[in-house]
């Protein structure tokens, strides 16, 4: 597929290069709208200006949101204003607000010049609400039903406005307050008789959330119920807009590198990585890593303590990597598990002494089976003394149980102060584990060692 | 909202204990079926199956549905042959299928002795499909049309049969030999005049897969094309069935644990983390510990090997863990970001050395600060010598343009050659930077301190 793709592409160039405008035009009113976006992606900026006025003018803006802030914006820049006036006219609401968050102060100017004053009023209110909130993910265009409706007066209204809406398959019914009263499906409407009233068919019961709900919720909601489409209202209970499951796959998909990023100590953005410049990922991921530097402070203070043990035994050196770099590992290995539990919802805050429980058991049987394979190892390949081996293998014991025990409750506790859990993941267990680790090594190794 | 779900279940096990079914059953058939299925799961076994009778029947098979297989394993146990069949008759093939493929193979045979033939052939056909196809997460149960049927006639059939479809919105359209030749929306339909003929209306070039495709690329499509559905096709382009946005959104769920779970060293599997016992989570683990620990005896090798140098300078030793884990965290930073983004398909195989290119830029920006801090720090605070901090501010820049060029190169290999990125993820290259780290500083710091 991506081949076809490709062979269509160099055609398509090729048809832009010798003219053959006509020709063109065919084939592009023949394919779907990201593909055609991802194409006109790669062409110059005046070939892009060029070949996007072939589109016919319902297709060219479904292009349009298609593609990337950048060639919006020069889309915009080289429309007349009648143009940008025929792109704008075609918008869906919240598809109009991603691409004004875009765009630069000048040119939201003349975008919101240029909109309708109804879909002007539509777009700031959603530019009112706050980042990741439900209210500035959903758009105003829906199918608002009356209770009182027949099934067939919902049909004449579904043709008469649902060209404009973004789905027509999930219809509100509303009071004359606006006050959301219930909702049925077109599926239920089309199984009904034509004389059916809409009070008698729709669900009354309707799972709704407020304007200033946090998407991650929003989306979630759609995952546990299967929703198309999901109704978002004000204080006062009103319908203001909603939100489809193409978005809340969006916001999935968002949420999903926002937390992979946190798990690797980088600040997270929602631009692309080849989108960004060296100095944008550089100011992503310094921060972190600085802080992380700066705390290994404790693991050179517990070596510079116990210097005098190290230089009576150097052969516990060798091992300090291999100690460290296995029980970070454990340590990841929980925070990973907890960190994805959760933000599945399949741990809740009241499961976290059953997950510490379930992690020390765990802990002791990977922790005994690493220290006995370890023991052995150090004994026959490494032979070094039997007090170094026991002194190592301790160490790793509990160590692991450690590190183990401390990946799970912290990103629980994170959680429970308010904090993102993704961000107690592998670097910050890591460096905590360290110290941990070196510290729990000397002392045993004293000991064992009699240093 | 949780609270008012704790609510309800307490009011409803009171009512339970209490033997009231008659306001059980008001109450149970207002809610919707995924919160009585979470509700029930919290009930002990025979309260279960006693509540589950009082469900209508419809409601019924929608609860148990979105049961946890071990609880429908339970009530399908406590089934008589009527009841069991009641149930399966409700099902969608597709659901029905997730269903068998966690069933023991005795209750596998009464599932299907009680199915009805047309439905058993169609769920053993799904279940031939390979796991992680788009074959097996499929459903057979979609609207077909023909090019000849007006509007009129398309709305008659859906009506006739759209009752047992998953989704009615999107409706494929097949010749005599069932193969595909169009797709219509709901939506088109009902804008549409009743005498128009579907082989108008029509959409004629339909994004398809085939049966044997991963189910991965068919949850990706669903993300860029924002389809409601998608069909599945043979090998001789017949239609077999087609995936509904739930399932993929599913899938891109599932997909997303794998990666993280891959990425913290552990060895996926889509059974919920409560719900595995501590010998099965140990069984995920071990054996990357394992082999990750094996892998670090090239530390302890290198480490000894300049044994000479570290007992001629012990202060060396102390900045071993602060420079393998900051190495370590800009490998993680590295690896995330490009295995995040080939996964998104933000960054293909063709971008690889633009990807080096600017992981090199990257680090030289990350690594030069990083050193210029340590070598302050060391020198004010830490009062170690002048070359001590030369040799590890020196290591640090030379390892940290190693780790992030590894950390980017790693992942892009790891796909190139057919293994999923995320494999190649925080724990296998701290380990490989681990050692590379400790070979530059020890030899820098016998090449500075002429060791």
């Amino acid at each position: 597929m991506n081949e076809m793709f490709e062979a269509v592409a160099e055609n398509i160039k090729d048809l832009l290069h010798s003219k053959k405008w006509a020709k063109l035009k065919i084939i592009l009113e023949d394919m779907n709208e990201q593909d055609i976006a991802e194409l006109f992606m790669e062409l110059e900026e005046r070939d892009l200006t060029l070949i996007y006025r072939l589109l016919p003018k319902e297709l060219a803006a479904e292009v349009f949101v298609n593609m990337e802030p950048e060639y919006q914006e020069a889309l915009i820049r080289a429309f007349s204003d009648s143009e940008l006036r025929e792109v704008l006219d075609e918008l869906y609401v919240d598809d109009a607000v991603d691409i004004i968050e875009e765009m630069p102060a000048t040119l939201v100017k003349r975008i919101l010049k240029h909109t309708d004053p109804e879909m002007r009023k539509s777009i700031n209110e959603i530019l009112r609400y706050p980042e990741d909130s439900a209210g500035s993910i959903m758009t105003t265009e829906y199918v608002d039903l009356k209770r009182s409706m027949t099934v067939s007066d919902a049909f004449t209204r579904i043709r008469r406005t649902g060209v404009d809406k973004e789905t027509i398959y999930t219809c509100y019914v509303t009071d004359s307050k606006r006050k959301l009263k219930g909702v049925v499906t077109a599926k239920e409407l089309l199984l009904s008789d034509e004389g059916d009233l809409i009070r008698d068919i729709m669900e009354p019961n309707v799972i709704s959330v407020s304007t200033r709900e946090d998407k991650e919720v929003v989306a979630d909601l759609f995952q546990k119920y299967d929703f198309l489409a999901l109704p978002v209202v004000d204080g006062e209970e009103r319908l203001v807009g909603i939100v489809t499951v193409d978005d809340a796959i969006d916001v999935l998909q968002e949420e999903m590198t926002e937390d992979i990023e946190k798990m690797a100590a980088i600040t997270p953005t929602d631009k692309p990585y080849l989108k960004m410049s060296v100095f944008e990922n550089y100011k992503k991921r310094i921060p972190w890593l600085m802080l992380l530097m700066v705390s290994a402070t404790f693991t050179e203070k517990i070596i510079n303590h116990f210097e005098g043990a190290l230089t009576a035994c150097v052969a516990l050196t060798a091992f300090i990597p291999m100690l460290t770099g296995t029980c970070g590992n454990c340590g990841s290995q929980s925070s990973a598990t907890i960190i994805r539990g959760m933000s599945l919802g399949d741990i809740q805050f009241k499961d976290t002494f059953k997950v510490i429980a379930k992690e020390m058991m765990i802990a002791f049987a990977c922790g005994f089976t690493l220290a006995c394979v370890n023991f052995v190892k150090l004994m026959i390949f490494d032979d070094v003394g039997v007090f170094v081996a026991l002194a190592v293998s301790v160490t790793m014991l509990m160590a692991v149980v450690f590190a183990k025990v401390v990946g799970s409750i912290l990103p629980v506790l994170a959680k429970k102060i308010g904090f993102d859990p993704a961000v107690m993941s592998s670097p910050f267990i890591s460096t905590i584990v360290d110290a941990v680790t070196l510290l729990i090594y000397f002392t045993i190794a004293s000991a064992i060692l009699k240093l």
